[in-house]
């Protein structure tokens, strides 16, 4: 049997990354064989396009070469890792995937929308996750949580109005995706989070 | 006035590179202000895009990343160099364009045209070349002599029959678009090369 394919969304520092462990004990709970991995990246190649797109650079980087170098290392990432785990039953667990794309290229970029579905059918074909937690939080505390981090990245030196867009277009995939995604409330505690993770989860659970 | 577009195709070793400094001279001899280039490059970022294309990697790099890359790295290259620069009047050459693309990603590695044609739609609109040189030679010379350059890139590490179908799609490239490319037997001595050059350059200079 396939495994399942679980994203973790989310505008900066919202706590994904965090979670990831967290879900990994509940898999470990459940007996599961899993992968973790992230986008953009999850392969030495996808990991090297990461950098070329998160490097702060003089030269501004054009809109349609920043969403192809995003499709690019998807399309490795999903040919030697994600597609090759769920063949063999193993779940996946990705922190960001296509969503993302939508999020920040689309809302925040302003990329056209019919592009990135075009590019996302070239890649993935019918392919999408089973399960989508999108972590949600207003956009100030996001950013204040994450910016006690490490210097900005590319998009991270973003304006608040770039996140806003973000935000609001992944509280938009969630209304338009029910069946695939949930929202949870990221601005609790770690504890309150984690609570509302481990529902979503068990649910997720009963359909498997 | 908008500038001219010049690119120069061929397969590996056919002479490209060489070439472009005696197409300098000529334009130098036209008064012309123009600039050199090349794909995949040309800015800083497609440069980089260019190193994680040609590096020989452990990693097997799925066709579909691949065809990405290149377009990524194209669409800086047109956003920041190509297009600014024609706009202001300057010619620009090339040393490869999409052409390459039809023939490495397309006949060398089976890429379907459709996609690429959908990239190039995405990229660059309806921007082409207004003169391409194709630099024909039998592919073992022109692999023998890239091979006395230095070690082989993740390309030139292809075997014979990928040369041999790049080869002829460039072929079939020419004879279909007649107004804009023109074969150049590349085969002869670099005299005999470049004064098929200068022949073309005259008969484009004379319908500018
Ligand atoms: N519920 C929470 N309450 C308070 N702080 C939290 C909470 N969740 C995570 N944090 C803290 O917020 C910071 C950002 O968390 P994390 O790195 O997991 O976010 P992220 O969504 O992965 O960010 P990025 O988008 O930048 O990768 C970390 O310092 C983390 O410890
Ligand atoms: N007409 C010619 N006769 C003999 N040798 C040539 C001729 N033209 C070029 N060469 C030599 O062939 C080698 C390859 O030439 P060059 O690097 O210009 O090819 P290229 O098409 O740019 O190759 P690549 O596709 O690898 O970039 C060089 O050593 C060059 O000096
Ligand atoms: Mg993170
Ligand atoms: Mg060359």
């Amino acid at each position: 049997m396939r495994g399942k394919f679980i994203t973790i969304e989310g505008t900066e520092g919202v706590g994904k990354t965090t979670n990831i462990k967290f879900i990994q004990d509940w898999m470990d709970s459940k007996k599961l064989t899993y992968g973790c991995t992230r986008e953009p990246g999850g392969t030495p190649l996808a990991e090297q396009v990461r950098e070329l797109l998160l490097a702060p650079r003089e030269e501004s980087v054009c809109n349609t070469a920043e969403l192809l170098m995003v499709f690019a290392a998807r399309a490795q990432h999903l040919n030697q890792v994600i597609e090759p785990m769920l063949g063999e039953g193993a779940w996946v667990l990705c922190d960001r995937f296509t969503d993302a794309t939508y999020a920040y290229q689309g809302a925040g970029r302003h990329m056209r929308d019919d592009l990135i579905r075009d590019l996302e059918l070239m890649v993935q074909g019918s392919l999408q996750p089973d399960l989508t937690l999108i972590l949600d939080i207003p956009v100030q505390i996001g950013l204040a949580r994450a910016s006690e981090r490490s210097t900005p990245d590319r998009f991270e030196q973003e304006q608040v109005a770039f996140f806003e867009r973000v935000r609001n277009r992944y509280l938009q995939i969630a209304q338009d995706n029910p069946q695939r995604c949930v929202v949870i409330d990221a601005s609790l505690t770690l504890e309150g989070v984690q609570a509302q993770i481990t529902q979503t989860l068990e649910t997720f659970w009963e359909t498997v």
